[in-house]
């Protein structure tokens, strides 16, 4: 393994924001205009979100290239081979950036939100680090997406502020909402319903609003106690805000 | 108290990220360019963090309103009387921007990172809100400039990620160590020897990293345990990353 070469391209992790075109940053227009090669995560098929939301940001000759995720309907997710299948694809994924970088091209890959957040990014970053040069450009979170478009102070003072991946246990979701001021529950899915009963049980339920594409024009916003039926994207987001406490 | 009325001006929250002034986002520029009046905290004296980042980015003929927070020499920070003064200062801005807003002008406040994560600007939203049409445009945290600067990936699979004001108390923030897999810690300023402490107590000092001014010129970066001295800025962050748990 040797030093990053100047003939190599540099790899971009690139932050576009949680839907709205215009919520990407100056800084990622610039790189996205300029980039020969422009990657993203799609499920096949698909364009995949962060895609869609670069459109008018891209050059007009730039090759794309989809990281097509494998299909999931013969594995279930909690199936041990899931997380090898899905590894196996990252390393590919990664043999894919790395033939153009290694043949002098930069790759611009776009990630919904922030690329080091939750971010499929994280794994690709893994694979290619120390091989190559890699620049990240930060991007608006999703959770920040949201809190904006529904106006909700999320935390100030001294709030302890949690986010809580809604597939933890019960018991847990119970347990950190009973120690922390503000929290965003990611990966709603199909553990509405969980989250639901975990927020309730912590006596929060007055405060917790529900956001559902947040930034776009799907956007819906509604208390979490009014939302009808447990249904959800998996990109939906649960918010409560903190009351600004003081330590 | 009316509806707002279209005669009045609207109050933007801009979000000017954590330094860089191309971390903006494209909306930001769009509104701070067409925006007849600029306003941002500061201390007396100086122009304030925000203002600096958006130098760029603002109207050649716009109108400046710096809010200028109350000298802070004569009653400390644990003072019950600070909090009052810093209350009645809010009630002034707010007196201020809402002149403005009723004589028809718009009025883009900047502010550093997100508005509404832990920001000034939530203490002005709260005083104004209802009386006035109010936009808010999210953006990129101090925390996500520095997460991205350093290459850290802060967070992935069912990591438990936590923002821990240093303010708390030591033992306080031992058990969220403890509890969490992601963590940055906030309002380090005089408490670097006490998070310093609480890092090592909970056996995550490997891990810590220390990150000063992220993404702008005076960038500084180390592991925590190779920071010398206790001195250090307000907005300061440490950055404990997670190790990508499942459930």
């Amino acid at each position: 393994m040797s030093e990053p070469s100047r003939r190599q391209g540099r790899l971009f992790g690139i932050g576009v924001g949680p839907g709205d075109p215009e919520l990407v940053t100056v800084k990622a227009t610039k790189i996205l205009a300029a980039s020969p090669v422009v990657a993203f995560f799609a499920k096949k098929g698909s364009r995949g979100v962060a895609r869609g939301i670069v459109d008018r940001w891209i050059g007009a000759g730039c090759l794309e290239l989809p990281l097509a995720y494998p299909l999931t309907t013969e594995i279930s997710f909690r199936d041990p081979g899931y997380a090898e299948a899905l590894h196996e694809f990252y390393v590919q994924a990664a043999k894919t950036v790395a033939a153009h970088l290694l043949e002098g091209r930069d790759v611009a890959l776009v990630c919904e939100g922030d690329p080091l957040f939750y971010g499929s990014f994280i794994h690709l970053y893994a694979e290619l680090k120390g091989r190559f040069a890699v620049e990240i450009v930060p991007g608006i979170t999703g959770m920040a997406g949201c809190w904006s478009a529904a106006q909700i102070p999320i935390a100030c003072g001294d709030d302890v502020f949690t986010v809580l991946p809604a597939t933890l246990r019960p018991a847990e979701l119970v347990r950190h909402l009973g120690t922390s001021d503000a929290v965003v529950f990611i990966k709603i899915g199909a553990n509405l319903a969980k989250v639901r009963m975990a927020v309730s049980a912590a006596g929060r339920m007055a405060e917790a609003v529900y956001v559902e594409h947040g930034t776009s024009a799907d956007q819906k916003i509604s208390r979490l106690a009014e939302k009808i039926g447990d249904d959800a994207p998996y990109f939906a987001l649960i918010v409560i805000p903190g009351r600004g406490r003081r330590r």
